[in-house]
């Protein structure tokens, strides 16, 4: 029988996520499946969300990776923290910050909208006057923007956050695992993550954590949670405490696969593999200028992991993609909403961050150029 | 460094789900991760929503593997359908009939329910007279009843449901793949399942189909869905069409293992394993009673992939269940709810369901009792 899968092969993964999975978390995803209420997994699960814990630098109690990709996590954000009415400011420059927007409007917040360029960070000045321009309940920021390859200062606006009283929540779908994340120090009440990106993992979870100010507004919710699947207070009844309840089918091998690069990345050492990420950007960013192309991105807001280049006028965005992928077996990806045809994202991620990939990269791009 | 995935070991999955995952199902899932919008991962998907529409027995244009696992079918059914205010009547006679009326709620629907007694069918008698009693957006029920190994007469149901021109919703979460599943003949309007019953994939994904007349009634809701990561408009420009636009990314490595998973349904023949469902179960009750052991469901209602077995009086469940597990590596359910502690829930799922893993446990049970 021909089946596409015959078409699926080991492809250097150097776009905005998925990155290459690394062999141990290959074998991991592939052990036997057990029961999610079988105490072997629940020893499993329980490490999980400790080592998940130590790379999101926090204590929160409720610290579990959830059962979908990581919009679940920013879905289960909005959804367990906000209720109809409440207002919602969100610091916005990239796709990230939009879709935020879109999901909490989505569940009847008023949400406020403070722009900043997309390709520039958000600047603390700008953001310290809309905090404190009207009472919210919450305030969003994505602390790496995948779409664009920016970094903001997550802790500077924690700080000014922290003064309102408002809900902090930061999108670190893109930055954990590859930049310092301290969710304690920000203050931050809620945070989500993806798996597929510098955790190396096939992606299908969502890591989040929440801070005790975040349970209880979730404790004090005036309405259930209208979202069943992602309801943390059911979820935290599953995933805590002595006596499991069931509430779904956990993805057993998905939370395998998670253990697996957890496990991996704390071996390497947290600081090291930040280390070996800053190392490859560094090293694309020389090779790149080689070649006469630019990052988009000033210096100082540069992510390391993400890197959007601007494509050189006369380029064709992509068919120079498309035969990266077909010829060298290479995938970088395009640009998003205006910046569609004007950059590429190259991902350094996880396992994919290192120097031999950029120069495999660098060699394809140099004779499609 | 020890951990506690050195604990997992092969397992007999006989209970409610998790079922056994077959070898080549895991080759799949190994197979390397590349791009979501890759275009050999959408040749891929292509795949999967074509032999879903098989097995669901429906032309539904909209039949995709959801980014979550069974619960978050149901959560997306109701979220797309329903809008505050709606009319939903429920059919309930387990678990999975409770959640339904939960989440139904939770989105700020009146919520109608027929309770029928745990163990026992839906009757069409009472659910007619309900059905004509009211003007409702939607029935829900579920076809085969986890919790309780009942099968309810859905096609009865939505041969009235259509004169009613209400939507019709059918959990076929355990039923697909194990016993006949006819969307388009029931005239059912949304239907999901979970992966990991008689799919024999592990949990992550939730196949689900909506006719024309869901994908209508979406079309002009007076509200966005609620629900960002589940809007089914959203969702369709990633599964449909000509050119995909990015929504989430997907769970490649889940899609592989479904493809697999369903190609070799598809290659044993559906017919083929229904049978197959059929006759392990037949097994299994014949061997049941040579240890005196009843059936919880009357005849005429059992599922052939989930049997509910009667504790005997004096037996410790938990105990027995505990050194199934532990002695011989075969897990069963346990009850809920109402018949926690009174029954225990025997599953024959998918590649689980064979003559041989019924000696296995009956062998253990008689030791054990």
């Amino acid at each position: 029988m021909k089946s596409a899968m015959h078409l699926v092969s080991q492809t250097l993964l150097m776009g905005p996520g998925p990155s290459n999975v690394s062999e141990g978390v290959m074998r991991a995803l592939g052990r036997p499946t057990i029961g999610h209420l079988d105490p072997r997994f629940i020893a499993v699960m329980d490490e999980v969300t400790s080592m998940l814990r130590t790379l999101f630098g926090t204590e929160n109690e409720l610290t579990i990776p959830l059962s979908g990709t990581g919009s679940a996590g920013m879905e289960a954000c909005f959804v367990n923290l906000i209720e109809p009415g409440d207002r919602v400011l969100i610091l916005q420059n990239g796709v990230f910050g939009v879709r935020m927007a879109d999901v909490a409007a989505r569940l009847g917040a008023e949400v406020d909208v403070v722009e900043f360029e997309w390709g520039r960070p958000v600047t603390v000045a700008r953001a310290e006057e809309a905090l404190f321009g009207a009472d919210y309940r919450l305030v969003g920021i994505v602390h790496a923007e995948t779409s664009t390859g920016v970094k903001n200062p997550v802790q500077e606006i924690g700080n000014l956050v922290r003064e309102t009283g408002a809900l902090y929540l930061v999108d670190t779908v893109t930055s954990l695992g590859g930049i310092p994340v301290d969710v304690d120090q920000w203050a931050a009440d809620a945070v989500y993550s993806g798996t597929q990106k510098c955790l190396s993992c096939p992606p299908g979870l969502a890591p989040a954590a929440f801070s005790a100010r975040a349970q209880a507004v979730l404790r004090h919710r005036s309405s259930k949670v209208p979202n069943w699947y992602l309801d943390l207070s059911l979820l935290s009844s599953y995933w805590e405490g002595a006596k499991r309840a069931y509430h779904h089918t956990a993805p057993i091998n998905m939370v395998y696969a998670l253990h697996a690069a957890l496990s991996g990345l704390l071996e390497e050492g947290v600081e090291e593999v930040h280390a070996r990420h800053c190392d490859a950007h560094n090293y694309l960013s020389d090779q790149l200028e080689k070649l006469n192309l630019d990052l988009f991105v000033e210096p100082g807001a540069r992510l390391p992991m993400l890197n959007a280049v601007a494509i050189p006028s006369g380029v064709d965005d992509a068919a120079v993609r498309s035969r990266l992928l077909s010829d060298f077996g290479i995938e970088i990806g395009a640009g998003l909403g205006p910046l569609a045809g004007k950059i590429w994202r190259i991902g350094l991620m996880g396992h994919t961050a290192r120097r031999a990939n950029v120069d495999r990269l660098i060699a394809a791009l140099g004779k499609l150029l």
